[in-house]
């Protein structure tokens, strides 16, 4: 069985408003978007903001719009990256949950919520490395 | 800005029943863990299942336990992988959202809930590019 996750879908209530954090926060280019989808390719998978009626339908469930136990995290390269990236976020319509600290374990990380309440840990992870592509591999 | 996502951590309630759902349903290997994390190397980043109460202290977050507008795809080669493997993830502690079946835009899906609510799509797109490392490309 391939270890391997290939979309990440996020439901989200506003398309534009979902753009404009990704594109405008984050700096991401879409590949593809229609008037219910939004998808970026990303490092060795594809990301997706779809509309949570849609993705609730797809997946036979009720569109639950709360926020849940999960967050992605988007490691930068230095220390440095990491509050001015969560203060972009937070401009481009993302509510701050935690400014950058350091915690135990190492590193440097905050979070952002995107506007559909989905968290993201903008995180500055020295033992983790990155290649050009963005690949990211464990290492303790 | 590396268009790049680094980690998914998911809040679990109980690590070893999700780590059955994981390791016995998608049959995949851990690459560390301890009492309260569990890692796994994907196709270009991390994948974790880390206690819902410490996500939540790190977000300085509710540890919030109700279903999300989110889902995490992983894509089969063949159609004929699709519906054994939901069936498997069922028998290893998943829930039935949706069995196998055909989507307008193409390819083979289902829907699967893990122990803790967090929906996985199981599909067979033929459009998407998967190469031997497991890297998913988009393409229409």
């Amino acid at each position: 069985m391939q270890q391997q996750i290939s979309v990440i879908t996020l439901g989200v209530d506003d398309l534009e408003r979902s753009r404009v954090f990704y594109v405008d926060g984050f700096g991401w280019k879409p590949v593809f978007e229609n008037a219910e989808i939004v998808f970026y390719q990303m490092n060795g998978f594809v990301f997706g903001t779809w509309l949570g009626m849609a993705l609730a339908a797809d997946m036979i469930r009720k569109n639950e719009r709360h926020p849940a136990p999960f967050a992605l995290a988007h490691n930068v390269a230095s220390q440095g990256e990491v509050q001015p990236l969560i203060d972009r976020l937070v401009a481009s319509g993302g509510r701050l949950l935690r400014n950058g600290d350091a915690p135990e374990h190492g590193g440097f990380r905050g979070y952002v919520e995107d506007p559909d309440g989905h968290a993201w840990e903008i995180a500055w992870n020295p033992a983790w490395p990155i290649d050009e592509d963005g690949h990211v591999t464990f290492a303790t």
